[in-house]
């Protein structure tokens, strides 16, 4: 921990103010670092076979430092996971949140999800990623709900009468936007030659659908 | 090529009608074994990393057979892809034959594609995987138009008076219906553990909820 115990110690000894948010901005970057390398390495070998050595090495960073900051490998996920989490509701949030009618708060969500997986493919991938015994743990209790946003817009939408409610309940409803804008992103990710070649229809113009699927699937006046 | 050799030479020496069904039944059976060993090998190593090798030791079998079957790795893919989609098709268009109305044809298509996933969740894996620089080739030219059966649902719904049409063509529509069943599959084949701990809602819940959304989307009297 030498880097780590030298920087403390220095930072001890009663640097400025300014210097020391310049540290923190060091710690920032260099947590990123490990994320971004634990994302590829997560991503190109499968949660199982990466080791806290390669995330270290694909870093350029010593062990020992990661370590230090997220504990081990279940740590480091936990933490993509909460990022990836709180990006995407952040984003969703703002993006409701800029709309007065229900049915385009559910349209600019549905928007924000696919901006979400092209600003941060890693983060899209983590949260996509199919349950792992080992990582479950944190999957069962993730801090930030994802889908009051979408509950909260129905919501708005069901009282100014521009979303219909077809669903048994708000959960289900705000599920099925979510599983519906995922397919959609999902194809057109991993499908842009056959779609192309095969239906003559490129990615983006099959996102771009999303809209009149949801307006389809929520709208009261379609 | 010595066990391939053989046979084909005691097939030249005039067995029965029956024995040749018999041994054709056996290429068959080698032939399922050898796939199942590579789906197996994709799944778990990805389709970069996987050897002729390991499959055919997977499979139990020499690699001289495993090559003689298929010619190379992207042999081996292509026929997994060709069966994945022959029998997402032939379960999609037998059960939408079932149906009289376009609604519910799509209702029926929607829960084949579900039921497909059940029965062969490396078949649905093979077909849902990124596309890939290598295997681009086979994706590029599919044999069967599994979305022909839900374009003629949608007519067929057209014309009933059942499905409204929303969409800009044909194309897009059916490719919306593939699109938001993929994703319900894939939320609930992946997320099972997060959908019951934080929302309550078992991934058998959210699939039978696709009934619903398929019902918003395209129903003509939702």
């Amino acid at each position: 921990m030498k880097t780590v115990t030298d920087k403390a110690a220095r930072d001890k000894r009663g640097k400025s103010k300014n210097a020391r948010s310049r540290s923190d901005e060091e710690k920032d970057l260099r947590q990123q670092q490990i994320l971004e390398a634990a994302i590829i390495e997560f991503d190109s070998n499968g949660y199982e076979k990466t080791s806290m050595g390669a995330i270290a090495k694909r870093a350029g960073l010593s062990r020992t430092l990661v370590n230090f900051y997220f504990g081990d490998k279940e740590g480091v996920h936990a933490e993509i996971e909460r990022k990836a989490l709180a990006s995407m509701t952040e984003m969703c949030v703002s993006a409701a949140k800029r709309q007065k009618l229900g049915i385009d708060k559910l349209l600019a969500i549905g928007r924000a999800y696919v901006r979400f997986q092209k600003k941060y493919p890693g983060y899209f991938e983590a949260l996509a990623r199919k349950e792992d015994g080992q990582i479950q743990k944190q999957l069962e209790s993730p801090t930030v709900d994802s889908t009051q946003v979408i509950a909260e817009a129905i919501n708005t939408g069901i009282a100014d009468g521009t979303v219909k409610h077809n669903f048994n309940n708000l959960t289900q409803a705000s599920l099925a936007l979510w599983a519906t804008a995922h397919g959609f992103i999902v194809i057109a990710e991993n499908k842009g030659t056959v779609l192309k070649a095969h239906w003559g229809v490129n990615a983006s113009t099959l996102l771009k659908s999303l809209d009149i699927a949801i307006t389809s699937m929520f709208s009261n006046s379609d």
